[in-house]
């Protein structure tokens, strides 16, 4: 299978070029720049391609050389902070950026699948009664990112429409793992953790909204749905664990398997604006008809992520 | 009323700036540029900022100082085959623009009701059955200019939701009327029809798809509904007439007012791609909830603007 990759310099990106790879695909990544792992990567099943998705015709001459079956759309700003700072450059990327790659595959008439990873962000502000969301609950985007998100679905299905192409959107809800952007809550922890661990911080945490709940996954039974929807999906599916748990207990659970004695300090800067305390998805829908499932064990997940950030500061443990 | 209208040097717009102040409101218009006939217009009671919607800085400080009670928000590029040119162009300003605008409600925290001016053309690609399209048809719009429409309705949606403003989404059907411009197949033919008659022209009509069938409503009808769903609105309305008006029929009653012979031509570049053969809209919540109703016989406006097109020519038959 000749899977095209965007955004595979990101953190989803990276893992899921990896599982293609393992899955015996051809892969062609383009993103910004390589990320160093890449180098590593055979010759013959991987190439990289540094592009901008905002340039039309770098899209479109990429694509077109490769012929990609299946093209895997994950280039966009992911962190709703940094969404929330420029809404026209969200625009340009999030939504310009996916215009240009589903007028392309409906301009070549290949019959290509458009794999576009949206994200549960777009059910946004809802009602309790919605949860656990499914991909029939109501959107209401309350930031850019998540504006950005569904507005991406809006131009996917416009393209589908055409009939030249085949589009499915997968919606992930909060997913972690080893690469990961301190930026996001876990990544974060773990290094604060790792860094205390080292005796390169004082043993103090600072920390957002710990009571908000979460619907957690490991980034590669993520990835794994991507292409399973990719290859088997129609429609919109949730990819996510399907349980709540509070960002204290993610919390909890990482000073434990750190073995550290840590205070925990909140911090004005870390709440979001606009934060909804619990959210988790149901999955059952890809459950159904792409037989995924969330297969790894936070807790796992959690001590990797862990390892990797103490073996980044040069502390195994 | 303090009213500040965006797009005010449009076909709309100019209609609307002169229902406003003949309702006695006071009323700031910005726009790229000012429209000539808003000099003759009383200082008092008007006044023009030229401004790029685009320029976040710009709208916020004319907001700011003008502290209007409704904006009426019309800014965007409006000419589906112009949009259909330039994707990344319709994102920053009908997208990014209204943004700015809902943005700045939002954060001035006064109450200002901003309407919005949306398009019938979101409802897109409509099944029959949804015939006459109410406001809870499905959403599926498919060209860059309905897109960019329920973009904003998105956006408008988000800062709503915050609570420090009222916002009302009007989605007008076809509007015709004097000023508008001749890339418009109404304007178009009144002018072709125009150039016959001074002798600028051989009696031959280059015509698109005459067997579309649309709802067509006066623009002065149209401006009056936004006036009324500002005040008194609640939500989204369809602002049309509520009955289906093939365009040859437009044609045969322009030909008819202007007492011509003419040979009619189909010319292949006029034919938009996707053309939905009949579209038209049910304004029963308007006229339940504002009292609004299309009140302009189409054959009247028709003929209006063709003497309007014939004046431009300097013929005056």
């Amino acid at each position: 299978m000749r899977a095209l990759v965007t955004g595979a310099e990101g953190f989803a990106g990276r893992h899921l070029v990896r599982h293609l790879l393992e899955c015996g695909d051809e892969v062609a990544g383009v993103g910004l720049h390589v990320a160093p792992e890449f180098l590593d990567l055979g010759r013959g099943v991987f190439t990289f391609h540094e592009l901008d998705i905002c340039d039309n015709a770098a899209c479109a001459r990429v694509i077109s050389e490769f012929k990609p079956e299946v093209i895997y759309h994950l280039a966009a700003v992911a962190f709703v902070p940094e969404a929330e700072s420029d809404f026209d450059r969200v625009l340009r990327i999030n939504v310009g950026g996916t215009n240009n790659i589903a007028r392309v595959c409906h301009l070549l008439q290949s019959g290509v699948t458009l794999l576009y990873v949206s994200s549960a962000e777009v059910y946004g502000c809802f009602s309790p009664e919605h949860l656990p969301l499914t991909e029939e609950a109501p959107l209401r985007p309350v930031n850019n990112y998540s504006l950005s998100k569904l507005m991406g679905e809006l131009v996917v299905d416009r393209y589908a429409r055409g009939g030249y192409m085949r589009a499915v959107v997968v919606r992930p809800f909060n997913h972690i793992g080893p690469g990961q952007d301190v930026r996001f809550v876990v990544s974060s922890f773990a290094e604060q953790l790792a860094r205390v661990a080292k005796g390169k911080a004082q043993p103090l945490l600072r920390v957002g909204n710990l009571e908000a709940q979460r619907d957690f996954s490991d980034v590669r039974d993520i990835v794994r749905g991507y292409r399973l929807a990719a290859l088997k999906g129609d429609g919109v599916y949730n990819l996510c664990s399907g349980r709540p748990v509070s960002i204290r207990a993610v919390l909890d659970m990482l000073i434990e398997i750190a073995g550290l004695k840590v205070a925990v300090e909140r911090e004005p800067g870390r709440m979001r604006p606009v934060d909804i305390p619990v959210m988790y998805g149901s999955c059952e829908k890809a459950q159904r008809e792409l037989g995924w499932k969330a297969a790894r064990d936070l807790r796992d997940t959690l001590a990797e992520i862990y390892r990797e950030k103490c073996r980044e500061l040069g502390t195994l443990r």
